[in-house]
């Protein structure tokens, strides 16, 4: 790397610390950056701040926000008795994309992992028994990942709110829409055997 | 993207200014810089502004550098009687990667080209002439790149600099090597052709 000057290295540097981001487009980025107006490379970095200074998790779900509740909390015209469990502040906004729910949102801020030293302790679990308890929910989704940890989250999360005498739901896994069966790997079309409906 | 707090949305819209970053790509970075430490995101954002604050143009050879003249003009242990004209300071750093120039770089800032409204004169190139005039120069090297604007440009400068009894040569043009002659257009391939040597 010595053959950028040391203020190029260092952007070069830095910005391969991101994901999915190598030497090359690392340069490729940094160039950009250097072609750039002052203004708008002073944009960039000002924007990297703010969210980092601004951003902190919402008191009730854990969402993403910059008050102490998040739009979703807020928002006293969602259905205030279903909640749908995520794992992460991005799959909040995957769901919300499909336009399809109007409920409340819990961050879990992660699956149970045992692999990865992350138990149920480690998730906002706690919490989310706390908002059940408060006897309004009636339906908790459980949309963690329909990976081993997500299952696993699932699972034990089942196990929790079920004795409470609330629905918990687990979405549906199965084929892709615009997948193809011939493709999909076995657990996938076992699933969506499991889970056929009738027509 | 009303899904996002305000914060993190100006984060994603930054980030999505940058070359070969999709609305996908920046939602995953946005959530990773806010995952990292207030430290790592900082070190970010200051890479990013020193760089563009630091950085200058070397008064010789056009080159990046964070002096008056860049490392290479200073270095007097290179070969000062011949200068490799390319494109692009991060031509320099493809060519420095060979490690088998040891002489002076000429940065054009570009290449002629009508279509985007480049001309001779937008480039540097009366500062390449200036340089070549000082009596020390043997050879310059055309390495722009092998593109209709690249080509165009080494054909205008060698018509400049053949009067002056400089050698003007242009890099060779052929198979890349671990190519394959099969999926080798016939452009290159006439190329490759027309550059053959006796073994």
């Amino acid at each position: 790397m010595h053959y950028y000057a040391q203020p190029v290295a260092r952007l070069v540097e830095e910005l391969m610390k991101l994901p999915s981001i190598g030497p090359k487009t690392a340069q490729r980025l940094a160039f950009f950056i250097l072609h750039q107006t002052h203004e708008e490379a002073k944009s960039l970095a000002e924007a990297i701040i703010e969210a980092k200074e601004k951003i902190k998790y919402c008191s009730i779900c854990s969402n993403l926000t910059e008050m102490d509740l998040c739009d979703i909390c807020r928002d006293q015209s969602r259905d205030q008795t279903i909640i749908c469990v995520v794992e992460e502040p991005k799959d909040v906004i995957a769901m919300e994309r499909t336009r399809q729910f109007n409920g409340l949102y819990h961050v879990l801020q992660g699956a149970i992992s045992p692999m990865d030293g992350v138990g149920p302790e480690d998730l906002r679990i706690k919490e989310l028994l706390e908002r059940i308890n408060d006897g309004r929910i009636e339906e908790v989704i459980l949309a963690t990942d329909p990976t081993i940890e997500g299952e696993a989250t699932a699972m034990y999360l089942s196990q929790l709110i079920k004795p409470l005498n609330i629905k918990a739901t687990r979405i549906a896994s199965g084929l892709p829409v615009g997948g193809d069966l011939e493709y999909a790997d076995e657990v996938t079309l076992s699933r969506a055997l499991e889970g056929r409906r009738e027509l």
